[in-house]
């Protein structure tokens, strides 16, 4: 099953189902959120199956007459750093024995077809190609055996970058958690269905094009720490809710790595595509 | 203007005004966070004078009786590492140029007399008082001339931290954001009643107390990057909300860095205090 969030016409948040290229509105649902936890609808409203079992409700609308948001409004968002050998190697760092974790913000995140926002303060924006994974079900301290039963499904990250805020310090949280600056989306595509097209997150082939041009490709076979092993580390610190976000990492080829640096500019078109799941499409645009 | 948040009698969360040893709930609301936000009332809602003008629902209990809540519920906590020299001389560092930022959760936060939980994964769990600022007034890219204006009040916060796991990578945050170790409280205190004690939030005695002997000691006047600073930095890449909090960093005298270490063990009690807030005392249980 595919879920998009949308803006309806009344401008309130709905989420639905895409069937071909139209989308049916599930009822009661907005953005995939802690507050469509076990509390609120049945204990596993969050699967796959218990969403696919809702009626929609309406006739539907064309996917491109539609708004898109966020998918996912996470309380959390887990970036991981350093999780590709290819971008490992292009940094000159050691491999990593741990993954490298640092936050983005709800408020840090965009649909597909939102502009990505360029601000005055920094000078070295740049792009970053990611699988996304979208908690369903809560839990805390989840081994890789069950590291899926938690899994909603995947989505597309474009973990934009303010290189120049970055390393202002060792720490990386000012460079990576400016509002208005990261889209995810389009589309969530379930667990199951990545399953039954015979992909799942550990085999997707993952590109990213800038103005058409091929700046990142690479598969997600060779994240150095996989899905179950992200979810086995961040939910042994804090319980992962429904609508939480970990962002997977991204592989060599970025900007701020190439000789010349590559920085986003008003009017670019950044497009990150990931087998079985779709393009993530955004243009560029300084803020004003 | 002293606030307590609270469990009331039905378990539900509210927002209380603390004259002398009694606390006269606020009708309406829980603790303060974005909800609280012009949108559900009034544009001057989170200001200390709205805060005062609204008229007590009940008689008063005892603070002695309550369960005492985190005062705020951030959607976003920014850690300042290295802000007072005293610390930065014992980690060996350069003096920061830039604060270094780093996240919690909402889901670190407990409230005064709560548990500081050992999780079983740590063995070097360490304490860090702080001076905490919650954000009353939303903004984005405030200047330090405009910077009180957005400031609610001020509390204690013990930063308490897994330092084995803080140093698993460069990055922090998995050392940062264990659910349930950051006692947050025990009051806020609104920015007009400290600026009318003569104190205002560049000027208070600040010490931690491990079992009653005391392990840090300082004055918040020490604060490379002050109030202003941090609150101008932290709204330059993303939109302060009423009830974000920012964590403005540990003097000298932390357990990791001294000679032996010193680490929390179970039934440990800590202590923060700053001179015009109160005393934030909790004690250190092993999580079974």
């Amino acid at each position: 099953m595919r879920l998009v969030a949308y803006l309806d016409r009344n401008g309130a948040e709905a989420l639905g189902r895409l069937d071909g290229t139209r989308v049916h509105r599930l009822p009661g649902l907005g953005r995939i959120d802690r507050r469509l936890s076990p509390k609120a609808l049945t204990p596993k409203a969050l699967t796959p199956e218990a969403l696919a079992a809702m009626e929609p409700a309406d006739e539907g609308v064309e996917l491109d007459e539609l708004t898109l948001l966020p998918v996912a409004r996470p309380e959390k968002i887990f970036c991981v750093g350093l999780n590709y050998r290819s971008h490992v190697d292009e940094t000159g760092r050691d491999l990593p024995t741990y993954p490298v974790l640092f936050p983005k913000f709800a408020s840090s995140l965009i649909g597909h077809g939102a502009p990505i926002t360029l601000p005055p303060e920094s000078v070295q924006v740049d792009y970053e190609a990611e699988l996304a994974v979208v908690i369903g079900k809560p839990g805390r301290r989840i081994s890789r055996d069950d590291a899926f039963d938690h899994v909603l499904g995947y989505t597309i990250c474009n973990d934009v970058t303010m290189r120049d805020y970055q390393y202002k310090t060792h720490q990386w949280m000012q460079g990576k958690a400016w509002d208005g600056s990261t889209p995810l989306g389009p589309v969530l595509v379930t667990a199951d269905e990545l399953d039954a097209d015979g992909l799942g997150p550990g085999r997707l082939g993952i590109a990213l094009r800038l103005n058409g041009a091929e700046m990142q490709s690479a598969t997600t076979d060779r994240l150095i720490f996989d899905v179950p092993e992200l979810i086995r580390v961040t939910s042994e610190f804090t319980r992962l809710e429904a609508g939480d976000v970990i962002l997977t990492g991204t592989p060599g080829g970025v900007g701020y790595r190439r000789d010349p640096q590559v920085f986003l500019t008003d009017g670019d078109i950044v497009e990150v595509e990931i087998e079985g799941i779709g393009t993530l499409r955004n243009t560029v645009r300084a803020e004003s």
